[in-house]
């Protein structure tokens, strides 16, 4: 085994889009495993986009991450060592730890992932955090019914991608939104029944009520900005709404400014709800069954778009702004 | 009984703030009471701050009144002739017809109502739409807990002073937001917690976040516009907002613009439901039950802006936009 240990630290707090400048490469020694704990080898880091309210050096639902400290996020491992007679050398888990090659940490903290039912890269997908904000979002906040026609933004990501496909299970009409051509022919591919390009298919509100000639009972926004005001403008009454993400404000410094959604809400009677992935907790079980169900029939599909080695990280990160990655984007370290 | 009829009709659509030209008085013959439906004498005619809705030109949850229509709206009155054997001369009810001295109406439309148990005008205010709007408005969208924080805007009309007395009932703190002195000492009278004065209580955020030192955990909203971003930037995790107004937008006519509510909805996770009171229309009776017991008890109290005349109904109703009235804009006719 390696006795250094390579990681990345939070270099600075990033102004507006994080630059590779604002994280640092540190080579440290491999922690301890402590009592009880597990020393693991990290095979995948997942990036995504929550991560950029860690790094604003302000709290929001959970505390910044500070300057110097290790950037952390969801991750896939192997045991190397073990304090825990649950777990043994050469088990995988995941859990939540850093960018680095060793982490140690807490055998509860972990779940056990096992090789042989997916891929398990999977861990940090769609049967993962994305995989769970898809179904208990849809499920749960959009609650559609079938013949209901659901919008998603941002459908090429790790959770709108799983969303769509979600909603033709259920038996809906799904209508994507990306932002390029290949996203859109990818989200196509996955069974949406319709998408339109973020950059050029304007204006997005003539082009949406081509795509959804019954109205929209759902939206499951991923993106916010001027796509979710042309949106709101053909909900049907008693449309839900659930808000995942905002990934078009993130990096954005000046206000969030545009039309009031509160007049459209009161005469649709909408309901719009901003949801964390952490309020079903205690029944990921559950949804992990169930999408590893449809995976197993075929049913759900997923992307994946890796990036080598721990140092690109940054890169990776960076990238989800950029709109560079299909599906979940991963760091293979 | 007088052979001739005084109604008013819709004269011009409005633009902007209604004006009194934009209304017109008419003289006509006592419409004839149909087979099976009733003659009725309008006692009082209520005014409330959706028909501006229904005077725009454009079609909203319900058709336009059109140019040349009689306006109409809640009323209350005494049956002059029945061809209903359920309903006699002399008895009260309330339903859905012209701003006129007399209406023809369909008995299967109409409710009684008992002059023993409560002034009749009640029947158009804490007994009638607006309680049930307050009652069912809080209970079902916002579902306070005890202990809770609940902030009202335009909480000296005739829903929001309802809001509060019953979040005061429900073992809540109420906050009420009202636009002037003798209007915000009249919202502490009804036993709130607290009440600020929209035009001179700025900034809204520090003086509500002084008011509410728990944060704001439901958000009952008449109103709409800046007050609404403030009571946004405050509200705890998991916080609910019903819109049940946005009065402060009817007469603009420039585009209501703000901050966009979804980044603080997200990291709240709030929901944020719009709403129309006929979604409860099968439930009536359990809520008038309710307020009509809590009214006996003593436990709520109702305030009524008489305009007096069958005239003075376009004034009165131009009146809600200027903050005229306290409690329950009525004309008397």
């Amino acid at each position: 085994m390696a006795d250094r240990n390579r990681r990345i630290v939070l270099a600075a707090v990033p102004v507006g889009m994080p630059r590779e400048e604002d994280f640092r490469m540190e080579e440290v020694a491999v922690p301890v495993c402590a009592a009880n704990g597990l020393l693991v080898r990290t095979k995948w880091v997942s990036v995504d986009p929550y991560l950029r309210g860690r790094i604003s050096g302000v709290r929001s639902y959970v505390a910044p991450i500070a300057v110097g400290a290790v950037m952390e996020s969801g991750a896939v491992g192997e045991v190397v060592a073990s304090q825990d007679p649950a777990f043994q050398r050469g088990d995988i888990v995941s859990g939540f730890w850093g960018w680095q090659e060793f982490d140690a940490v807490e055998a509860a903290k972990v779940q056990r992932v096992d090789p042989r039912e997916a891929p398990v890269s999977t861990a940090l997908g769609i049967l993962g955090m994305p995989g769970m904000t898809a179904y208990f979002g849809l499920t749960e906040v959009c609650a559609p019914k079938a013949g209901e026609t659901v919008v998603v933004s941002g459908a090429a990501g790790a959770v709108g991608s799983a969303v769509g496909q979600i909603a033709k299970i259920l038996g809906c009409r799904a209508v994507g939104m990306a932002g390029t051509v290949a996203k859109v022919n990818h989200v196509k591919s996955l069974g949406f029944d319709d998408a339109l390009n973020y950059r050029t298919d304007k204006p997005y509100k003539d082009v949406l009520a081509r795509m959804c000639p019954k109205g929209i009972d759902c939206y499951f926004d991923n993106v916010g900005g001027e796509f979710t005001d042309a949106v709101l403008g053909l909900m049907n009454v008693r449309g839900r709404v659930a808000i995942c993400g905002q990934i078009s404000q993130y990096n954005d410094r000046s206000l969030d400014v545009g039309p009031r959604p509160f007049t459209p809400m009161l005469v649709k009677q909408l309901r719009v709800e901003g949801f964390l992935v952490s309020r079903w907790a205690g029944r990921f079980g559950e949804g992990r069954e169930q999408m590893a169900g449809w995976l197993k029939q075929g049913r759900l599909r997923y992307e994946e778009t890796v990036y080598e080695g721990l140092e690109s990280a940054p890169r990776a990160f960076i990238g989800l702004f950029l709109g560079e990655n299909t599906g979940k984007a991963l760091v293979s370290v």
